[in-house]
């Protein structure tokens, strides 16, 4: 019997954790695809995937299931490139942070392919195959975004691979409230971190910084590449609410300079009110668990 | 001979660690002053202070060093409550998060007794007597605004003071420089904070939130009516500070929406750059340390 196959398409941080983490799942043999060298024998000499391979078509031509583990730009270009590749039958899944702009890049593919959005919410500071790991993913997240073509077999095959992963559930959203959730929780922070790095005082004060600062600012060494893709595929939902978060502070600014002290106390018994709910439900989240 | 005695007024988080750090200092005799029983018996109970006290006058009588431990506004109060009570030729110091309103209000002050502005800069999440501990200002900077009517005998005394904390340094500025610094190190952040949990996505998506989410808006949680008077004392270097934000997340919402990758790019290679070189200059800092 011919042994079942998955494509992991990109290996680095994510695509080589995803791999090391499938290895032996189900009995599926993992075909690793990668373009560069270094990654290829890193991959090769640390057994990230049963197979290494520098060209796509052989993998996609037998797997069941493909994993896209690209930058968003680097997945809509593969689709589109490799379109006429996948095997008939295949699940196309992908990993990246915005979802609506890639589901509507899938619609290349043709009908004998299903594709699946999807987002494992893990992540780490530094890229790489050199970081990648098998526990990457636990306790996470798994959102994926399927529509009423997606067949029940995929939803269930999804479910047993998220299991794998050690991923604390899997969610089905639409790609539009998902790329929503993600302008506000992660995105909105790394604009707010780059434009506080912008401020002509930052060297200034340099070891004057409080917690608060280096915790807001943590992110700011972004991957530029990476994050100008992200920013760009979701630049409605993350309009949106960097024009809100811009009011809120208009509105904290022109209360502080109209030295507004009961408008100000208003507004931070609000605000620190709505935290500390936040606080207490993540809490008793924490006990539940 | 009599004792030489440092009172300290106000035994919170800081006054009450302060307290505690300088038992012993110099055969100082310290003296403990709060209004509320509770902070009162606490600090009777743990020793917080040689000599604990419900009244500041007598303390204030004695004291050759008096240390202002209050929220902001109860530091203005107190100097004009009590500015005919101090001992003539004291040195009367602040420990508070503003610096160019403190000062101000020092002036009702008569010409025998010395004010100078200070600011060791360590804190907790939590406030109140119970979580002072002798070694919260280990390794901190304390600022002090010195003037030209700064004796150098009071220079060397706060010099001492700041080594018996285990204060990292000593650092003299002036109170405009100090309210511009932590306008922009410290406040903002908790503005942002605070702004972010404005949004009426909040709730929403609770357990969603990536790490970058919980690390900005951490501090939102916070002390209202400490927090209103540090940002009404500093309005005018906050806002300005405030602004800039503003215009910078303009600038990258303008971009974003405009679909100017190129210009995406720039901005965050500018500002990513930025933040690799103060964590250079910071990694520097530790490895000479």
């Amino acid at each position: 019997m011919e042994e079942k196959k998955i494509a992991v398409i990109g290996l680095g941080l994510i695509g080589g954790s995803l791999a090391m983490a499938l290895r032996g799942f189900e009995g599926y043999e993992i075909l690793g695809v990668d373009t560069s060298g270094e990654t290829l024998a890193f991959a090769r000499e640390n057994g990230v995937a049963d197979r290494v391979l520098a060209e796509a078509e052989p993998a996609l031509a037998e797997a069941e299931l493909v994993f896209l583990c690209l930058h968003p730009e680097e997945i809509l270009r593969f689709l589109r490139d490799h379109a006429g590749a996948f095997r008939p039958g295949a699940v196309v899944t992908d990993v990246c942070g915005v979802k609506t702009a890639i589901v509507k890049g899938a619609s290349v593919l043709p009908p004998t392919v299903e594709f699946l959005g999807g987002h494992p919410m893990a992540g780490k500071e530094s890229g790489g195959i050199q970081n990648a790991s098998r526990d990457l993913f636990a306790g996470a997240h798994y959102l994926i975004t399927p529509d009423e073509s997606t067949r029940q077999s995929t939803l269930t095959l999804m479910e047993r691979v998220a299991a794998r992963l050690g991923c604390r559930d899997l969610i089905k959203t639409t790609p539009e409230r998902h790329d929503e959730m993600i302008a506000y929780t992660s995105q909105i922070m790394h604009v707010m971190a780059a434009a506080l790095c912008d401020d002509p005082e930052l060297f200034q004060y340099s070891g004057f910084e409080g917690g608060s600062f280096r915790d807001c600012t943590r992110v700011a060494a972004l991957d530029v590449s990476l994050w100008t893709q992200l920013f760009s595929l979701n630049a409605e939902a993350l309009c949106a609410v960097l024009a809100r978060l811009e009011g809120s502070l208009r509105s904290y600014r022109e209360t502080i300079a109209a030295g507004d002290r009961d408008g100000l106390t208003r507004k931070l018994t609000f605000s620190s009110g709505r935290k500390r709910e936040m606080n207490r439900r993540q809490s008793r989240k924490k006990e539940t668990e």
